[in-house]
């Protein structure tokens, strides 16, 4: 398969070009750096990253940013991040890899453990993963072609402890080798509208 | 109790305020109509809505418009519907809420059942319900001074089939009268990052 991965330099997209990229092509995209430059925030950047790779057979996104804050000082700059990147970038991604897939081909997105289990300063990254988790059941059921659409949702990952231990006590953090399992279960299982939950 | 009623003239809103107006003081506001005016997008109506009437008890939301459409053809302005009437709407109206709210006091939003169950031409509608549901279990261990927020996730309703009954086929609808038990056991009971699911 050819496959297009955004967030390809990130701590959860290496592990998932390691983990796809032994079976399959990988063409890397990123904000700042890989085969591909894309923002998520900019509709043109999609459009242009899509149609410059040709025909795909999958579409992950292992980006999206949301900010983090005191749930009562969160400035509309702090919730547009989360609603404009993870959020809308990520759907209006899904919605134009399609003209770019083929017959059968997948899209996979990437949401997280908060949308059902929340932390302190994580209000908006909850609404943002459940948003992205009810938008994979809607659009599920209306893409054309066999096309299937899922999400990974991993729990806070080993890697990004040093930094967000504090705020993520008693969690059981996960390898990112791990959540990357629940990507090659979307790319190369059958589901579709699935929310594969790694915690 | 002293409580704001938003979408007070809807068919959902009219149901809550006759369960809840038998015991309480009901402020009834609406985009239109009501006792006070409020307009869910416009931050500045919502705090002006909540400053005329005082202290409160309980802040109730039934309201929120979203918009329904083929998955491909929605169009951004359609999207941007449900992300800034039902879903922002709500969450801005929540915040602004406790300042106004005595302690203890409660926050009820509307969700639905397609955060669950998708029909076709309502993936905006499952974003929307599903962040709703993600932003109260976040919300909810943020709240100061006992303040509690849960949702209400009604089933179509019976007295909504006329309009939505070829979308909904094969869902049992529910009578407004019952959804609106939802909101009486958020605003009367002890619960707070719950959603009472009313199908």
């Amino acid at each position: 398969m050819k496959i297009l991965l955004i967030g390809a330099h990130g701590t959860l997209g290496q592990a998932v070009a390691q983990e796809l990229g032994s079976r399959h092509e990988i063409v890397r995209a990123g904000r700042s750096s890989g085969d591909v430059r894309i923002d998520l925030t900019d509709r043109a950047s999609v459009e242009r990253a899509l149609a410059s790779v040709g025909p795909l057979d999958a579409v992950v996104s292992a980006a999206g940013n949301v900010a983090f804050g005191p749930l009562l000082e969160m400035s509309q700059e702090q919730w547009d991040v989360g609603l404009q990147d993870k959020l809308m970038g990520q759907v209006q991604l899904a919605l134009a890899a399609v003209a770019h897939l083929n017959d059968g081909g997948s899209i996979t997105l990437t949401t997280g453990v908060l949308a059902e289990e929340p932390i302190r300063y994580g209000a908006s990254a909850s609404l943002v993963n459940a948003g992205i988790q009810g938008f994979v059941l809607g659009a599920a059921i209306e893409l054309p072609r066999g096309l299937r659409i899922n999400a990974v949702s991993p729990g806070v990952l080993i890697e990004s402890m040093p930094n967000y231990a504090p705020y993520f006590r008693g969690f059981d953090p996960v390898p990112a080798a791990r959540a990357a399992l629940g990507f090659a279960r979307s790319v190369e299982g059958a589901d579709t509208g699935k929310v594969y939950r790694v915690v």
